[in-house]
């Protein structure tokens, strides 16, 4: 099991990494991932054909709607296993988990 | 200039062009495009190396202000080019180019 | 028909004022905004009664919902009269009125 | 204190109340509304007085933003104690809790 830190990156500088993570939530944002990674090279694509505005934004939209996709699968792994294993076990890191929610829930929607 | 025909696609099928597209624009919003592909394929890393959830969503949404950013480049040359064009020169067309830009505006929001 | 000046207020300080407004979308939009009204009293008692956050939540949602139908209509209108008086007879306002358009495009999202 | 029951209503059918809700909190919200609730009837008045519809526009962003800090107040309220009551004490209603939160986040965005 990774161990997890709270602040950006442990002693050692490496980054922060989430406590436990389910092998089926990093299978399914990878495919999605992959799926907006190859949405944005069509958009590339509609650029270069000099597509109409229209039909190139409605692309965009659904590249959003995908992302929005990603961060709801993501806020939910870190609701069941960072935030309650804060919440349940860690009571003096709760005011920061829970600012912590608000800042990222208001940045991503 | 490739001729700009308003339904979803001329009578060959081919899409619908955009009437007049500046090069400056274009290389401006591919070169956007191509960093938010990057960024990504980095999502898709930090998920496979466990990364911290909250770091996940902070990425999540760089990629939503930089799409915004592209939205907003592509909403001002429609509207320099093709909503100026209907509304200068094809009355008729004015009411669809209308509904268009709302229809758009709630998806990519 | 009140004359329209495009800065913050005319000669006199008067704030600036539509060029044409429909009698219809005013109504329209004046009940819209008296239900709008309505339901922040009702989120109000809903906080005086301690209702349960969720059920809080959900009412805010409808009043953005709510909002945004408003500001729909109102740039349905400003499209159709003020851009379009614009960019039929007034060209040297051309990137003004674009740019204003944007710029509240962004911040009513 | 008001005992918090999780479905619509408890068994009498009255509406579910929140389990501790702090004075402060919600002497602020209180009075934000209010504020919320006096802007709105000020945009009735543009509306009335034919006011230009950029200027109005940018008064509904204002209502956006004051109803978005609301939601993040309300959302505070109930991480600090709903949420936390469920996750640390109630571990049966630990999917339902966080379900919930995942439904508003996606529609108070």
């Amino acid at each position: 099991m990774a161990k997890k830190t709270r602040h950006k990156g442990d002693e050692a500088g490496r980054p922060a990494k989430t406590l436990h993570v389910d092998a089926e939530h990093k299978a399914a944002v990878g495919r999605r991932l992959r799926r907006i990674e190859g949405q944005v090279r069509g958009i590339e694509q509609m650029i270069e054909e000099d597509r109409y505005c229209v039909d190139i934004l409605t692309q965009i939209a659904a590249v959003h709607s995908g992302l929005r996709a990603v961060a709801k699968e993501t806020l939910r792994h870190h609701l069941r296993h960072c935030v309650r294993d804060a919440m349940a076990n860690d009571p003096g890191s709760l005011e920061r988990t829970i600012e912590e929610l608000l800042e990222v829930y208001h940045r991503v929607r």
